[in-house]
């Protein structure tokens, strides 16, 4: 998979003397497909792919893949090539996949019939939105065409709400994410100032805490919370959390907490396979756990039993946090666009790559560049939030954090509360 | 506590030798105080109070309480006369209560306290912003005035996501809840689309089902979600729940359900109490069910394990139905606003009120007058989802029903998904 520059359609094939067996005069077509948990702005990917796809006569035929790469084996495409204006500006501005995802994760044979149909339609541009397991398909399929000597250009762009590929500086579709957060905790912070006690908010991301971290970009006031951020990167035991908490009440009379769904205890075992373990232990009567509400449910009942405090509430968000409409971040909306489009244009000159996102500048200045990088270098691994990100305590977030995130969200809403007002 | 207008500050006192014991001369002062769950308008509703106060002379100072009753009690105040314009509007955009809320429902004993307290501080208007509990407190406090020879005039402002007062056509706080209700399901439905499965949804309402019928308000296409709406005014045996999500599963190959939290088994008990009683017999281990996500993860169960389909999720929206910031419906907003206004107008000429909303126009010429109606007809009591507006089924609403919310709600986002196009 060399990636030196070079003209369409002459592919620089590792077999030299075989002449490029595509170009435009035979009709070359492209797939697209949209992978993994949806996002509120991986439509405005699709997108990007479809508008810059349209400029370039050497793609024929835009094939949408119908819930990704299950499409792609069962044949099953929708064609993107000719929507109008009014329809795009729609879809992009459309929380979910607009069409279909899976999470099915292709093995050998998997991708083996997904080049036959490819084969048959003569597609020969891979165009795969979704997160380090897409970007692995993508380089597995590029292999075996290799392989098989069969030309086609791979290309992955990045989206995930959790923000774990490596590479990039961020991935569209956290900033949306993100907003989702810290407008949810905005308003749950306000009420629970209206309603003293304890709460808890379990946020998406499993692996990386940047969803729970962006909790705190609301955050106006001082005393606002949440005040409290626990990642799964820091484990924490029950004690230090219940103290932690226990002290937050003690300033404030009221504490606002936020986890991550995949915080651990000390021995490093998340509490939510822990949570499991034990209910299926207690396999009595008719009531199942699922994973969704029982880390919420289980803190909120240790803050109960072991604090004095005759408030306590717990939410988990659920899959409001990636699908809620209406609250695009612009900048996260622009990214995601953006590196949708840039794939088509990289792939009139690289075999294969992963979109990537360079940052410029920060804060008012904030910019930043797309960039070609190698799909192994973003498969199959994750990157978890930096260490200068978290803070000693493992409670929190530092600022180098909130300059970070900051101007990935978007304006938020501000919002007044007046009990701080001096008394008369 | 006879009801003709009159002239302010001349109180037709039933006592009618008894001449006014207060005026416009000897500084009378008024209190407002927001009472029961917050909702996203709740704080329009107090800023309506606060402008409006300032233009009547009789008032001198108008205090906030803090915390409803509670700061009526303890003497905690603010002074809400001098706000900036620029403060004004930025409470009145923040959900939330933004001088603190309680749940307390004072007797007596209590109202007592309160009147020792409002003499002191010569405290002859009372404004209260909550529900039906709000109103009877209103009620109480009026009556016990009255006996003591205290004059005071007591209004009660609506406001309630249930939307369950009477009298009133509709409540201040609905519109908002159901606008992010519409969008919560907008932004689910498609994301199960993307990936099909059975989805349940939780949504707040215990006694009225107005907001989980609220979530079929953005759907725009035919097969769009929730296909199943469960509501507390009708009972629904396991057995007719599992018989429709197979009958939907059957059709669509995947199903959205709305659920009320308040929703009876066929024989008139909550599913809510038998899985908390449930949980308190099976007291094993350390794992405690709260309410909040046990009704969503028993649902989900029982599909899980009765009907043939491989991915079921489940999710209880939360506090994030009242308190997400941004999202406020513009007709909810201004009639929100409007009601706080209207109340310190009627206390001009009243002895004592609630403030309701009576339709003039319906769609395209939605239009509203606001009216005095006696705390007595609100206080307490409370009204549940008319049958004309519950399909025959039992498992969803009716045109009706969305004709009369629909103007409530204010423009959705639009959305698209291209799954349905033809394949090629």
């Amino acid at each position: 998979m060399a990636d030196a520059p070079k003209a369409n359609p002459v592919r620089n094939s590792k077999a030299s003397n075989v002449p490029p067996k595509w170009g435009i005069s035979n009709g070359a077509n492209a797939v697209v497909g949209q992978s993994g948990g949806p996002t509120g702005v991986i439509n405005a990917s699709l997108v990007g792919v479809i508008e810059e796809a349209r400029k370039h006569p050497e793609i024929e035929t835009l094939f949408g893949s119908m819930h990704a790469v299950v499409g792609m084996v069962k044949d099953d495409f929708i064609d993107l090539t000719n929507l109008s204006a009014e329809t795009l500006e729609l879809v992009a501005a459309s929380p979910s996949s607009a069409i279909g995802t899976s999470r099915n994760k292709p093995d050998a044979e998997y991708c083996a019939k997904i080049l036959e149909v490819f084969k048959k339609r003569n597609i020969r541009y891979f165009f795969y939105i979704g997160g380090n397991d897409s970007a692995n398909t993508a380089h597995i399929l590029n292999k075996m065409a290799d392989e098989i000597d069969y030309d086609i250009r791979a290309f992955h762009i990045p989206k995930t709400v959790d923000n774990d590929l490596l590479v990039t500086d961020h991935c569209p579709g956290f900033g949306t994410a993100a907003k989702f957060e810290a407008c949810a905790l905005m308003g749950d912070d306000l009420d629970n100032r209206a309603l003293p006690g304890v709460k808890i908010d379990v946020i998406m991301g499993r692996h990386a805490g940047f969803l729970t971290a962006a909790t705190v970009l609301g955050r106006q006031r001082d005393d606002d919370g949440p005040h409290l951020v626990y990642l799964p990167e820091r484990p924490v035991s029950m004690e230090q959390f219940l103290g932690d908490v226990d002290g937050v009440l003690g300033k404030l009379g009221r504490c606002v907490v936020t986890v991550s769904e995949g915080i651990c205890d000390a021995d490093g075992v998340t509490w939510a396979r822990k949570l499991a373990e034990q209910a299926e232990t207690d396999a009595h009567g008719n009531i199942q756990l699922s994973g969704t509400g029982s880390l919420a449910d289980f803190l909120s009942a240790q803050v109960k039993s072991n604090l004095k405090v005759s408030r306590v509430r717990a939410d988990t968000f659920g899959y409001l946090q990636r699908s809620f409409p209406g609250i695009q971040s612009p900048v996260d909306f622009d990214e995601a666009r953006r590196c949708g489009r840039e794939a088509v244009k990289l792939a009139m000159e690289h075999d294969n790559g992963s979109v990537a996102i360079k940052r410029l500048g920060n804060g008012a200045d904030y910019a930043v560049e797309l960039f070609r990088t190698d799909l192994s270098s973003v498969a199959e691994k994750t990157k978890p939030m930096p260490d200068d990100f978290i803070n000693a305590e493992g409670n929190g977030v530092t600022d180098a954090f909130i300059e970070y995130a900051m101007p990935l969200i978007g304006e938020l809403p501000r919002t007044e509360y007046l009990g701080g007002r001096p008394r008369i």
